[in-house]
């Protein structure tokens, strides 16, 4: 067993409006996050001793934001800025976690932050392609991230025998509800008619099957556990964090109905907190929910669902906040929106509200393990 | 005192050279580093738990290089990318070091990398000034780091009576050990009077008073304390990180002889390894001479010498490798070269072959303290 010096809570979060938010600046944008962050861990700049801020970049105005951000907000600590393609969010988490875990601060905050909308609609799809293999799936190929996961999405259809509609069920539930979150860019309801009727952006994927693109920022203010106790009566703590790193060559994968990064990963972050897997130890989950049929694969890379079952749970309702696994009551990346270097850092805020019971009324889990997990 | 689980040590370091590397692709680079690393380290790839890659990017082909750069080399474990400006490659130290002091990685790699030739040469200019306040400084008044750091300059020799022949005297110096160094950009030596004819770039800095555009990459593996002792005979032990983020408005800074930011970030460190300062606590430095006038800001800065004496070390060849603090014989930043993503591992690179005494020929340290500090 830890003692409360060796562990990390969360004792504050902090989220802005997701949307086109072309009404604010980046620093701006970061501080609608970062204040009521603050606030809510009751605590001003100069207790932080280390921050970190998670953002993608190349699209935004600023292309170096730690410190602009940083400046903005009133914190002179130490700082860097990390990307990890879409789990630049996670990334920063983990580095602010592990600053606190390495003694070298007791305090520190880790945000993620993206402005989408600032750049040309074409030059996005290009951006977002570099995070796979650019030289020579994107320009040999013109692959982009809804190519490849419509080559997954048919693959997966094809192996469990499941079909268009079946995704459309993964848009619903994340409509339904984004529709309840207020911090959601979209909110609005969806039916499976509708997800069917949209277009396809790269068959069998439709627009409804997609997350869009999204500005906003969300952080997270940690505490060593021992300090964090005495902030705050509902610390959250972090038990562990697994990361893994694949193969950006889809042509090199092994198979296309998973990713085994993610399952490395998780299996990583079970065994460091002493589970063997995801058994009836969680609450609630957030996933990764680029697309619908990332959803369903999340599901089983994490252990929610057996290969080829995954399908079955959305069917069966069973990721609704009253079903066996309630998964992303915040409306995911497909409703909530996905500013990529905020994603891994929204889920957390997430989690947190929803493990205080904090979260918006028709959308709080109901808790009783004390325990949930994003992947 | 500290148990060895409770320490970090460099257990292997690699080194790419630096120069205009139109020859190799950004992964190619990257691998020039870390290849020699493992080897020295006698690992191989799937020893290491965790990595992260220093990188400023922007003007190379790859945006998102930690992955890409992973796979090429054959490691599969978390990594992420670092950016702190010109502290890139000191940010992914800290991120390794914290990685195995949190308990999350045994061994880890820090590695950082720059590839600034492939872009076009004004393009490289307003990259670099972005690293200050882009929207007021650079788009208002057309500042770029020659033009911050010749402010500076020009304050630093009205203030404390010195000229620009002075600062030459670092150059000549940073040319004497960059002719020495087999990795280095420039192998050749200079003299003051060249320095002096050379152009000016922003007065009353002239081209060889600047650090060059360069690519390079260089990378270490460390090893959590217990394990690292298992390894080598050898372990050049991490005593402590210190980071501090100042002011990115030049118009905001109190004073313009000095960097605060610097000062505190000294301070946190010598303070985290148990001393009050420079004292004779050391047998090396390495600083961040990106403009001779960085080197002796830098002096002062660290307390190798107090405010307005710098100068006087450079005139004395104090810090030649046979004064009393010898710093940067490896050639620096001016004549090794500034791969902005590498620059703060290549620094580690030079200490640990230092203190091993594996340096070249004529640039040895004597090594007597065994220690050395990096800025």
């Amino acid at each position: 067993m830890k003692s409360d010096d060796e562990r990390v809570a969360i004792v504050g979060v902090g989220h802005s409006r997701f949307g086109k938010r072309l009404d604010v600046s980046m620093n701006e944008l970061g501080w609608e996050a970062i204040r009521p962050a603050l606030q809510d861990a009751d605590i001003v700049q100069k207790d932080i001793d280390f921050y970190s801020v998670g953002n993608f970049g190349y699209w935004s105005e600023e292309i170096l934001p730690a410190v602009t951000i940083g400046e903005y907000a009133g914190l002179t600590c130490g700082s860097l800025k990390t990307e990890a393609a879409c789990a630049s969010g996670s990334a920063s988490l983990k580095i602010a976690m592990d600053s606190i875990l390495s003694g070298t601060a007791r305090i520190a905050m880790a945000m993620g932050i993206e402005k989408m909308y600032n750049s040309p609609n074409g030059t996005i799809i290009e951006l977002i392609g570099r995070a796979g293999n650019y030289f020579w799936e994107f320009e040999n190929f013109g692959m982009t991230f809804p190519g490849y996961y419509a080559l997954y999405a048919t693959k997966y259809l094809d192996a469990y025998n499941a079909r268009e509609e079946d995704l459309c069920e993964a848009a619903v539930k994340a409509h339904h509800y984004g529709s309840l979150n207020p911090y959601a860019q979209f909110q609005k309801e969806t039916t499976v008619e509708e997800c069917m009727k949209s277009k396809y952006v790269s068959r069998p994927l439709k627009l409804m099957d997609s997350s869009p693109i999204t500005d906003g920022a969300a952080a997270v203010i940690l505490a060593r556990g021992d300090i964090a106790k005495k902030m705050t009566d509902t610390p959250i703590y972090i038990e562990s964090q697994g990361t893994a790193t694949g193969t950006a060559y889809i042509g090199r994968r092994d198979e296309y109905t998973g990713l085994e990064a993610s399952r490395r990963a998780a299996d990583i972050a079970f065994r460091g907190a002493g589970l063997s897997g995801v058994g009836s130890n969680f609450d609630l989950f957030e996933v990764h929910d680029c697309f619908t049929i990332a959803e369903v694969m999340a599901y089983e890379d994490l252990g929610i669902a057996k290969k080829g079952e995954g399908i079955n749970l959305l069917r069966g309702k069973q990721t609704y906040r009253d079903g066996k696994y309630p998964v992303n009551l915040d409306g995911g990346l497909k409703s909530k929106g996905h500013p990529i270097g905020a994603t891994g850092i929204s889920q957390a805020v997430e989690i947190t509200k929803q493990l205080r019971g904090e979260a918006e009324k028709g959308r709080q889990a109901d808790i009783k393990k004390g325990r949930g997990a994003a992947a």
